[in-house]
């Protein structure tokens, strides 16, 4: 076992975890006809979306129907996709979960490969829990995963976990771990919940969890997004990240036009909406499939969805 | 493999599986410094439960804190307490998990240790779904489970599940699946919820999720109640049950009285307020351990409890 920091790190495949910025994908995760998580055509897409110019990707996270997959499924893939190579430091892994046991698996197991961080849901089962319940949770798992190198990215998304990270709670966790609390996704989809993070936590990386909230998060002082949409159109949120960072400061328009996008594509549920576009453009039915408890993208959706992107003028993949 | 219904019940330990009804406690689940699941005290107490009236326990329902534990510690600890010899015919066992490979395989060990059946939530990380998508992800853990002796009780819960158990959903599989449906336990607290599927599913046992609408729902032709109260107020709500199927019909203060313990009991966060009272009651501190993300019972809300519970004279296990 290595000790300190600086070993952990080297075992884990180079330097001590850097902070992340920029756009990033949680990315789909297609399945085999057992229903299986299927690597091969994951670090296809994968490759695809970092040539696209995605900074990183999450895996399994909402988006990747992460809490479809058991914890074996969910490690076995993990290892799959990067003996494949998909670079390590340019990955966070969803790994939150109800059991506390599941929560520390993943995240050692993670941890232990090298990834930038983990992206934790909190335990989502139970509801009404207090911050102080909160803060017991996640410390059981850093106290559990005993790794001085860990980097926490939490999970904000009330709408589907039904258990909010609350600023109360992440300033437990930054006065207590501040060096191991690193990130927030918020996808409250409340911009007023965003602003406030960035303004609160000057040493944590908030990511609001779309694309529609990019420019004025980047105005404020946020790190960047992690979004579903990039799984499709990556290429224009980053056109807008970019533009942004040299110092173009007229980008309404350039938002105006991400959100149009967005509208579309999150009119049905999103998950499916995007296999069936990836499917489509790939000629691959395969990656239409998904994992109960969700349902592919009936055929009538399909061409609606078809000639609403199309009105556009819209198409996967361009710039 | 034994093929034949027969068969696989005789594997599995006696006579195809019966459909249940009565007083069911679904059981706390203790656990150890370490907080793993306890077994010794499981039995001990699942012992007490039996002895108290119970007519059977849950196993890992919402008050056994299931999700709080890896499905290895759920597999485990079944083997556990069945090997303690605990009844397998007066047991149901929880098996609803996000991931359907989870479901599949906990409702497969469960089965095949031959219990009566398993209490299965839906998969509720997802939230909004359609009827079509929940039928299709029963079917999927019916199909993959592949045991006609199946016999399935669905968990409505959706406070804290968020994903309800529709009329129209039951109606599907009771359609589809009429040998394999048989049973659903309604946490909803909706009387007119309970009512409207004891009068629609009249082959299927309707259990209110407390022992607050017991009396109601004998009287419409309901099968009992599955209640955590039960952990420590079993000889009452027995009592009940009794005095009804004696052709009693007086029994309005009865319930009333059910009704004013259930509502102190309910307070305060019912499973660290009902290991409290265990561990009270027994001289074991240990019982008042719970699982993150629960935390334990503060001491100024014992002592708050304890005066309002003496206040009626109440005591646990009392008749």
């Amino acid at each position: 076992m290595a000790t300190t920091i600086e070993e952990r790190a080297a075992q884990a495949g180079g330097s001590p975890r850097e902070p992340i910025a920029g756009v990033w994908c949680p990315v789909l995760t297609p399945v085999d006809q057992d229903l299986r998580p299927d690597a091969p055509r994951f670090v296809a897409h994968a490759r695809w979306l970092l040539d696209q110019g995605c900074h990183g990707l999450v895996v399994f996270g909402t988006t990747g129907e992460a809490n479809s997959f058991s914890v074996d499924e969910r490690t076995e893939f993990l290892d799959a996709i990067l003996e494949a190579g998909l670079p390590r430091h340019r990955m966070l892994v969803g790994t939150g979960c109800c059991a506390l046991t599941d929560t520390v698996r993943l995240t050692s197991h993670a941890l232990s490969r090298g990834v930038a961080g983990v992206l934790a849901l909190p335990p989502f089962y139970y509801k009404n829990l207090t911050d102080e319940a909160l803060f017991n949770s996640f410390e059981q798992v850093i106290q559990r995963v005993g790794d001085s190198n860990f980097k926490l990215y939490l999970y904000h998304f009330p709408s589907l976990s039904g258990v909010p990270i609350t600023p109360g709670l992440l300033e437990r966790l930054a006065a207590a771990y501040p060096g191991i609390l690193a990130g927030v996704k918020d996808s409250s989809g409340d911009w007023n919940n965003t602003k406030l993070l960035i303004e609160r936590f000057s040493d944590v990386a908030i990511f609001p969890g779309a694309e529609t909230l990019l420019l004025p998060a980047l105005q404020a002082g946020g790190a960047g997004c992690i979004s579903a949409s990039c799984n499709v159109n990556t290429r224009q949120i980053r056109q807008l990240y970019d533009d942004f960072k040299a110092g173009e400061r007229d980008l309404a328009e350039q938002q105006e036009r991400l959100n149009a996008v967005r509208k579309v594509l999150q009119l049905r549920p999103m998950i499916p909406v995007m296999k069936h576009l990836i499917a489509d453009e790939r000629g691959d039915a395969a990656w239409g499939r998904v994992r109960p408890p969700l349902l592919p993208l009936p055929e009538v959706e399909a061409g609606a969805l078809e000639s609403e992107l199309s009105a556009f003028g819209w198409r996967m993949g361009q710039a």
